[in-house]
């Protein structure tokens, strides 16, 4: 166990006042109507109300915003939020402003909040680290530089992939050095309780199932993942291939990897966007076992299940399929609806009990709202260059 | 499809003022950690925020709350409960304050919020009728009679077990006539859609499993219950029976029927209390079909699954095991703990991301909070005659 370095260099401390705003001068809706639309270009995030379908709200100043993830407490009093720039701001759900702001460090790729709501845990590419942070407070209570330790020489890497596990764990993946880190975040000095190598390093992210039984981590121009069960980590990872066996090597596309995030579970199966492969691979569950791969019509970017668990929903990339969406049926994996939406899809999340699919379409700035049983576009909120949507959902499920 | 019939005898409406109370006057948490507990024998929901361990509201005048059901919006705006009075009480989720009584019924017995989360529906005894009611203003918009056609005659039965569906709908079961009405809630008009009629009368509750596939009668003194599959109504029921095949018949113990809130799902199996057997069983989640029963320490009376899929609390009644709750491994089916915790455990209910589970005892006036990972009692809150416990999470779930 490393002892805490805080370094005040990288966390400059910036308690904001409350405004003084008061109850009856916000919008009508409750926190759980009110969604958070990354806007790239703008550093901000445009607050949403659902229901109304306008802009009820927006917080700004929040630093770099590509690939910017927004986590929610448990208690639904905070939204925290981190960039690229190294800034973790909180927002207060109440309010809908920013309440604080943390610099971790120079830049900051993933975030995710403890099982019991108390902590933040960041993961950084600059300087390399995991830093935790008091929920409450946005205070700084422990940093684990990426560093370990191989053929007995010290080595740095960049961290990613941070998500909260059963038994109040974060865990995360060293980037340049195959080495996944369980992080015991019910004890007072936060200590990495595991560290599990992985042979195959070039870590790019990692996801953790949504029953918190396996964390899963891809590796960049691969083709394989590695699939650790949390539930026995002295187990060690195993490889896990996402082509398709009965497609011929020559014939398969897999040029690039997808990004964790765009995985999703539904019933038995797991589904990842084979990009470039214009398919979507089917794992089982359970045993991560090859199943199928379902032909798409380009490229697939980002797969999304529906809280029902009956169908999958696609985005796509590239010319001619840009602005596509693929329904995928969960039992008979077959492409049962294809809607064209809006351009450039950077993000896509079912509202909850499923009645509704939020779309970000970057290009022609808007949020639009899809009936997911009648596959009507329903509603179209214009935002300044859309990206990642984050509902207050989240803060009810592990993972996310 | 039946006319509207609004009885302006049985809808008191009456709207209650917003007594200004401000936002900096309101307990430190946020809207999720706050969790209501029906105070059974004072016609009182008592607020308590599970982080803090303490009681942060009150909100009275309520009705009758034996049985008392509370459901949210999903906007996390309101809180709409239903008792055993006929009064159905909205509960501002941010002041913490009644703001709106409607009495639809003099006896109504489940409630539901539909999908897109803007009307509730209630399930009313006496008169025998379901309700629709505008979840913004509280307003009564339909009335649908317990009413049916048998052999040529008009019959009338009260109603129960009012679920939303998915396709924003609302399920119900009539309880002395054997018909299960699938009800629209997207149309002006909230038309029965469906009448499917089951052979088996004397229902007496219902469930819909989480992914709005199944909808499940019980029914009074029978060891069989009737499945519908939602998305194919016009096929009808098909009956399940509960006992273990194993057990020999002069051997049961089937003298009581659990309540169908007492039955959870984790991963593909049903978990179903088997009150004066001793027993759980153990169904195919996508078949119905038996797969096994676990014997414990007592009789069941509540099954609850945790989040993350590995567990099953189960609480008992009688002499000797009163206070007792057993934990299932759902993989091995085998019980891996017995806790004592307190006397007369009336419900239970894990928090989101299932690191704790709340359990109420009636006869302790003691709301628990045992940590999941190390089944310890970590907090104990003083609550006169403590009930159901509802948390705001369940806006967020299908069918809860």
């Amino acid at each position: 166990v490393r002892p805490l370095a805080i370094s005040a260099f990288f966390v400059a401390w910036a308690a904001l006042g409350c405004n003084g705003t008061s109850q009856s001068a916000l919008p009508e809706g409750g926190v759980g109507s009110r969604v958070f639309v990354v806007e790239r270009e703008t550093e901000s995030l445009a607050v949403v109300d659902i229901d109304r379908l306008e802009v009820v709200g927006r917080v700004e100043g929040l630093g770099n915003m590509r690939h910017a993830v927004m986590v929610f407490t448990p208690d639904l009093k905070s939204g925290y939020l981190a960039t690229r720039s190294g800034q973790v701001s909180r927002i207060d759900l109440e309010t809908l402003e920013r309440s604080a702001d943390v610099f971790t460090s120079m830049n900051t790729i993933a975030i995710a909040v403890s099982q019991d709501g108390r902590w933040i845990g960041t993961a950084e590419y600059h300087p390399p680290a995991v830093t935790i942070l008091d929920a409450k407070t946005s205070e700084v209570v422990a940093r684990h530089p990426g560093v370990t330790v191989r053929d007995g020489e010290e080595v740095t890497s960049r961290v990613t992939g941070i998500v909260d596990a059963p038994g109040n764990r974060f865990v995360c993946v060293l980037m340049d050095v195959g080495e996944i880190w369980v992080i015991d975040a019910s004890r007072p000095d936060f200590p990495i309780e595991h560290r599990v190598p992985i042979a195959r390093d070039e870590a790019y992210d990692a996801l953790i199932t949504a029953d918190g039984h396996y964390y899963v981590v891809g590796h960049m121009g691969s083709e394989h993942v590695s699939v650790l069960d949390l539930r026995a980590p002295e187990k060690g990872v195993r490889e896990v291939s996402l082509v398709d066996p009965s497609i011929a090597a020559e014939r398969r596309g897999f040029t690039k990897v997808p990004h964790l995030a765009s995985w999703t579970v539904a019933r038995d199966k797991v589904f990842v966007p084979l990009v470039a492969e214009k398919r979507l691979a089917v794992l089982d569950r359970w045993t991560w076992e090859f199943i199928d791969s379902v032909p798409l019509v380009g490229d697939p970017l980002y797969a999304i299940g529906s809280p029902l668990q009956t169908e999958v929903w696609v985005s796509f990339s590239g010319e001619g399929v840009d602005g596509k969406v693929q329904v995928i049926d969960v039992d008979t994996l077959e492409v049962k609806r294809t809607l064209d939406v809006g351009e450039r899809i950077y993000h896509m999340d079912f509202a909850p009990r499923g009645g509704r699919v939020l779309i970000s379409s970057n290009a022609e700035d808007t949020l639009f709202v899809v009936d997911a049983r009648t596959y009507e576009i329903t509603g179209r909120v214009p935002i300044h260059s859309p990206s990642g949507i984050y509902g207050p959902w989240r803060a009810f499920v592990l993972g996310l």
